[in-house]
């Protein structure tokens, strides 16, 4: 979700995203059209009370502009393999690191996303609203055709994913979003954001050391609850795998590569607490998990475009992540990663794997 | 051993200390006087033919000048201590933070050294060579009286506190440097200095991608060299604590708590290596290791003094490095600290306690 960075970077350095007394605080305005399954194929966007719009569920009409450095694009990239709507909904990624211009399409050729030809995603944001004053965030839906960004509302592309397109799910794809289990996600969602997700970011952009001390300590309660949850039960919520644990494996992922060292999350790495690293290698271990997983990209996104926090731009060797592959012992809590009738979903369609895998990856 | 930023500080950004490739290269030249017993109590220093001299040793007459913080400070603080020359060679202490003027007495009353009256150790230099071009650095030994820089060669202080003022060892001191071993310490120590002591930094102040590669490729390979050997031998050399173990302790116990993040040593923090891990609990567990290292002035000696890397100056909260106090389990491998008829060193003297010790250190 990193954005212009004159407008509202990821950098709390910029007074726009700090508080008075240091404290980072997340620009959370978002393009919030959805699309549902209610309107039928073929049809405009049609205006809803609260100033979005609604688009119709349609194969082939969207694009899901993604980055694999992002944990809030992997929320997405994850949902859309665990369902199978890759026939549905295509994919274009950008690369790991942007300018202030944000996000680009320089892991293709010519610098051009294949089915856009967009070079920068922003122009997808200026094609819908020419004078578009808030961040070029990633995830964001692109009308392919129109190449306009119909929406970048990063907490209901998932679950729509889930709710929206039930039409077009691969046969044998789970619930994540099991409708008597809705509530209990939601809450839990919410906490993810404001103690997990986003604590990481409110640790690592602290403009003073008062407000990282107060981070780091927020950070660590969630992390100790979620430490202790996942001691007694194997997934965050129900004994199968919801968009919460979709929601919390981005940020899990991305810890010991680079949370605990670049945002000063230091406490412990998630390799030294058994029921996180456990539950962790579980999900890494299921196909849409580890095997959308860059870490090479990870690292570099953070590593080189936060130079305020790393004037170096090295982008460190380690962690050896190699033990994420390791039995993970979580079958001793019960459950099973889906409900009985659900399958795993296929290997990783033609032209998306990794651009980097590691070698235990491969 | 930081030094004057302007001359040549431990930052390698500094082009005296980076070669043209970005690598990070270590000003070695030392004012290499030293103290030895072969000469009268009260007599004057000797020249000798290398253009150094030689002082004699002398009970009362030197002060050891060191920081906490400082990796190479902190051997001659724990020989020092092993060695019970708490009596002969009184300790000053500069604080963890510094300008480019280099190491100040700010944790002393009025920020000056109780017993020489000096506010920046750059004065002790400065009133033995008027123009000292070179670092500003601890350890440094001072003449208490005269105020003057008698040495500050590194690697001969530990040396001579073992060699030369052997008379005013404890009861039971051991010996760190048995005649039989000297060859096989010396040749390690020349091994450790390059390979780990300095290969933290060169990770750590690398001035390029590629000269940062090369820095965490060869400092791995010898941390993988170490594991392997403390798998199979209690300590680094024979099976009792030498001069060897007392070089790579202060590396070791900086780890985790900074050049893991601080430095990008990340692959592994020893915490996950077992071998180290263990070897490094049993040190830290000896009276003059664990209680001669302050963690708090520690990290905000690398975080607050090099903003080059870390510009926010903010100093993490973690590791948790309470783990230290568990057992290490190395008695399987035979051997014991010290040789039989040695003791321990008793406790801290009153006045040299740590002034930040951790919740598990008290």
């Amino acid at each position: 979700m990193a954005t212009e960075k004159h407008l509202s970077d990821d950098w709390g350095g910029d007074a726009k995203n700090a508080s008075p007394d240091g404290e980072f605080v997340r620009d959370t305005t978002y393009i919030e059209d959805r699309i549902v399954a209610d309107l039928p194929a073929g049809s405009e966007p049609i205006a809803q009370d609260n100033g979005a719009f609604h688009w119709p569920v349609e194969p082939g009409r969207y694009r899901l502009m993604a980055a694999r450095a992002c944990p809030w694009a992997h929320r997405t990239i994850i949902t859309r393999r665990l369902l199978g709507l890759e026939d549905a909904i295509s994919l274009g990624l950008a690369g790991p690191t942007h300018d202030w211009r944000s996000w680009v399409f320089d892991l293709d050729p010519e610098e051009k996303d294949p089915a856009t030809g967009l070079h920068r995603l922003q122009e997808a944001y200026f094609n819908r609203f020419p004078d578009y004053p808030r961040g070029i965030t990633v995830p964001a839906i692109v009308e392919t055709e129109s190449k306009k960004v119909v929406t970048n509302d990063f907490p209901s592309i998932p679950v729509d994913f889930q709710t929206q397109w039930t039409e077009h799910h691969r046969a044998g794809a789970p619930d994540l979003y099991p409708e008597h289990l809705r509530e209990e996600i939601d809450e839990l969602a919410t906490w993810l954001f404001h103690e997990v997700n986003n604590g990481v970011y409110r640790a690592g952009f602290a403009g003073s050391q008062e407000a990282y001390d107060q981070a780091y300590e927020r950070l660590w309660k969630a992390m100790d609850w979620l430490e202790g949850h996942l001691g007694e039960h194997r997934y965050l919520v129900s004994d199968q795998v919801t968009l919460a644990d979709v929601y919390l494996y981005p940020t899990l992922i991305r810890f010991d590569a680079v949370y605990v060292g670049h945002f000063k999350a230091s406490r412990n790495r998630i390799s030294e607490l058994p029921n996180l690293y456990g539950y962790l290698r579980e999900l890494f271990q299921i196909p849409g998990f580890g095997d959308t997983t860059d870490f090479t990209e990870i690292k570099e996104h953070y590593y080189i475009t936060h130079s305020e926090v790393n004037p170096t731009r090295i982008v460190p060797g380690g962690p050896d992540l190699s033990g994420l592959i390791e039995p993970h012992g979580r079958e001793r809590l019960g459950g099973a990663p889906f409900a009985e009738g659900t399958t795993l979903p296929g290997p990783v369609p033609a032209g998306e794997e990794v651009k980097n895998p590691e070698s235990f990856q491969k």
